[in-house]
């Protein structure tokens, strides 16, 4: 899976990148064929320079004075997300926003499938969410089919949770607990905190810039 | 409400505080009332130079040879990011994840209290999350008791309630949708976007850093 680049990609670009694709997939859908970074500034307020310097870490994509091809960019863009590819999720903590997460349309446009929850409540254990059984977090598979594995349980738990996942197999966690996780250096933790996402607007808030 | 500082801080300093103000908690309920810049590295990964320099913005608080009072840097922190106060919260989309937001406990615990909940849909307007009346976004207040504004509906509604947020005098907006939202410069708009987090998950994935 790993991809081999002319450069060392920068964790920024990487973060660009979804932006760019779903900008992509909004000029598609308008019927334009053709853009220059201009427009993909004016859509994301990503500078012309840095598009450009993005898109050069996977070879350039652009045509001079022609700008670039919005399908084969999105092609190529999706291609080097690898969102070209179905994503098998793994979720344990079927409360409200492992539910909502569940049910959330998004996910699936984007290639991404929660295909199993894992609750450890008894209430919860057996019961259906959007098709979907959910199991007894004490028979997480040993070996598991998903890479990407979702915390959403209580943060007392997200470690222990975190541990199962690591022991199966799972290669990333997005982890929307207030627990720092900590796992083996190979597997990604991104975390994912709602709270501080309204703490930085209220700080921000507070100082105006 | 504007805060006066000794020098321009940074966004990434302001990003950091929330880190901050977790581990201290997590600090405080441990029963541990002086801490090092090095406990504070241990705990949240930040620097120790990084994290005595993010201080300083704020006059500093540490005593040489000492360390910090955690029960005080806690205080001054959630004073600075202005958590000592409550945080009067509105929010537009009842689906699944704006529900699952209503519901969650965790904003209580940090002062914020999402405290009107409005829907378009005429089978949601009248019903009940957690005590609160979804209310028709027809009736949105001229004049909003709320200053943070949650967007959760569907993407293609997202401009339209920004506006009608701006409008009311709405101060800050928490975008939740696939949708860039334009306002007002005075407006401050922080996008989470969930999908995101899964292709960025996925792309680093993808290269392995």
């Amino acid at each position: 899976m790993k991809k081999i680049l002319k450069h060392k990609i920068s964790q920024p670009a990487i973060s660009r990148l979804p932006l760019y694709f779903r900008a992509l997939l909004d000029f598609q859908q308008k019927g334009i064929e053709l853009i220059s970074s201009k427009d993909m500034f004016l859509k994301t307020g990503i500078k012309a320079d840095q598009f450009r310097k993005d898109l050069s870490y996977f070879g350039g994509f652009g045509i001079q004075g022609y700008g670039y091809h919005v399908k084969q960019l999105t092609g190529a863009i999706s291609s080097i997300m690898n969102l070209n590819k179905t994503h098998s999720i793994v979720l344990v903590g079927a409360g409200n926003l492992g539910s909502a997460l569940k049910k959330y349309s998004g996910f699936r446009k984007w290639n991404f499938f929660i295909d199993e929850v894992y609750d450890s409540d008894p209430k919860k254990i057996g019961r259906k969410i959007e098709g979907i059984t959910i199991r007894d977090v004490k028979k997480f598979p040993k070996k598991s089919k998903a890479y990407i594995g979702v915390i959403t349980v209580p943060a007392e738990a997200a470690q222990k949770v975190a541990d199962i996942m690591v022991k199966s197999g799972i290669k990333a966690i997005i982890n929307f607990t207030n627990s720092k996780i900590i796992t083996d250096k190979n597997v990604l933790v991104r975390n994912v905190n709602l709270v501080n996402e309204f703490a930085i607007t209220t700080c921000r808030l507070t100082f105006q810039q």
